[in-house]
């Protein structure tokens, strides 16, 4: 297990140089070295924060810009950042309009971003916050949905971007928020486990011709282990899944994102996502929007997400494909 | 080695059929299945073709689109088009401002290519070429620079693309190309072989502590095989080595590609930038544009490669800097 690093304790933060070093007319850090901010914060709109855990490149960094988010807090390798961070990110790009924060639904961030929340409000702030909840995996004890917060975080910040541009108060972008949320939904496997940078071990283990479906984006244990057969078999079990949850109507229209979670190449995440179309076209799913990317990974495991949105407006359409400027956002 | 495919015999038309149908508003490979052309071909400028091997995604279908590429012609894995398709994306994208081809430099994406060329020429139609030969790493045995064509290729494509769209003519996009293809060099490093869909077999072999530099872009073995120590040393020998290329002069201006090879996670392609930054700092070299992203990938390779670019004429800055729309091409 190969890595391209140096002193193991601070990865994250010679990352973050390296970003803020790449992009400096767009990008900084000069509130701490893990709050990284675009360089012209608008004070005519209420300001987007997110972060977390690292490791899950080019989220959440990459999706800092106009249309995007403002500002991202980021905490070491799959670790969330302390509240005193969040506080400090609040307190520093605060304007009348107040900040919403996009957390991922998990204990250790939510604790973390909400203390922050607690923080700020009884100083007099404006702050609210919504929680990513995508994950429509099963866990096999409790036969409960897991709902982490995984890749359909994207297309909640892509959304919430532009519809903050659009002059959207804090009520409405937590109403619109928690509606998208509820509308999207993330199912994904992997071949092989991601490897964490500085620690060198494997986060489980998978035979050499095994998956595993609904395997989290920092290593947790899916729900099923099965022989690997062909792409099509794959998208037919992730569609099949994501059916019985949406429980969708013909003419319906979704937007998709095949996301790639690092060490799987664009050509077999095309070969993906070829299938899916196929068994969507059959269901009579209209897929109007669509994207297929390595946005939210989990460092270099090899395998995939597919999240589907169930686009209940057609604004939403709107605000996904409104031009946005960030590192990772692809406009085409 | 385990892959998301299906038929091994249809891989490359899977995964274009994949992009056609994620994108298709923007492609289309009506000519063809693996001719893809961008759906609005304006008749007021050069047509640009571009193309070789599949197996380097999102290379190169990755920057067609408008201010980058019109056509795309992509051979199987590793194996250029034939001539006789590349003549039909020639003819069927054809307008009175000519074609030009940007070709890599490899003896069969030559071969292909320029006897496409000559057969257009033959029917009366205007066309030409650049080929792309960034790679200034050295042939041990004959101590010649290979002078393939790597990841430099990208940054032809988007300069001349801007300059193609602002109307320079067919000889003056040649001159141009071959002028920054002159002051372009890459060099680069494999942590670990890639592995091609559908073959299943390793291209080469590294011990678990061991890199190798110089890599080519389908596996061609490099200059040196050595130790893995750190991101500073890994940086340290691809810098000095380009300065001996460059001979540069403090305060010349270039632009730099960091171009993951399809396996290495962006956080470490970050904290290596952040130490090519501190080194070109104190050899006093003013890089002035800096991307860092898969583009030009060699599959699933782990390892990097450096591109940096003398910009010569602060037009090739502006041309660099203009937005462009791909579904790979990032704009900030």
């Amino acid at each position: 297990m190969k890595k391209i690093i140096n002193n193991k304790k601070n990865i994250v933060r010679q990352m973050v140089d390296g970003i803020i070093r790449t992009y400096p007319k767009e990008l900084n850090n000069d509130i701490a070295w893990n709050i990284i901010s675009k360089n012209n914060l608008e004070d005519t709109k209420v300001t987007l924060i997110s972060g977390g855990g690292s490791g899950h490149e080019p989220a959440h960094i990459g999706f800092i810009g106009k249309g995007l988010l403002d500002v991202v807090v980021c905490g070491e390798v799959f670790t969330p950042p302390l509240s005193k961070d969040i506080l400090k990110a609040i307190e520093e790009t605060y304007n009348n309009n107040g900040t919403l924060l996009i957390i991922k639904n998990y204990e250790r961030d939510i604790r973390e971003f909400l203390e922050a929340e607690e923080l700020a409000i009884s100083k007099g702030l404006k702050v609210s916050h919504i929680i990513v909840n995508d994950d429509c995996s099963v866990d096999i004890e409790s036969m409960r949905k897991r709902r982490r917060g995984v890749a359909g975080t994207i297309y909640v910040h892509k959304i919430i971007g532009a519809a903050s541009e659009e002059g959207l108060n804090l009520q409405q972008l937590v109403e619109l928020g928690n509606d998208v949320i509820l509308s999207s939904n993330t199912l994904g496997f992997a071949l092989n486990p991601n490897t964490i940078p500085g620690e060198f071990v494997k986060q489980f283990e998978l035979n050499s011709d095994e998956i595993s479906f609904g395997i989290g984006i920092h290593g947790e244990p899916g729900y099923r282990v099965e022989k690997l057969t062909s792409s099509e078999e794959l998208a037919n079990e992730l569609v099949n899944k994501l059916k019985s949850v949406f429980r969708w109507k013909p003419e319906e229209q979704f937007a998709i994102l095949i996301n790639g979670l690092g060490g799987t190449p664009l050509l077999e995440l095309f070969i993906f996502a070829n299938d899916v179309y196929s068994l969507l076209e059959l269901e009579c799913v209209d897929v109007v929007y669509s994207q297929v990317a390595e946005y939210m990974t989990s460092n270099n495991m090899e395998g995939l997400s597919v999240t589907l949105l169930r686009l209940k407006d057609s604004k939403w359409l709107t605000w996904l494909n409104k031009p946005a400027y960030s590192f990772a956002w692809k406009n085409i």
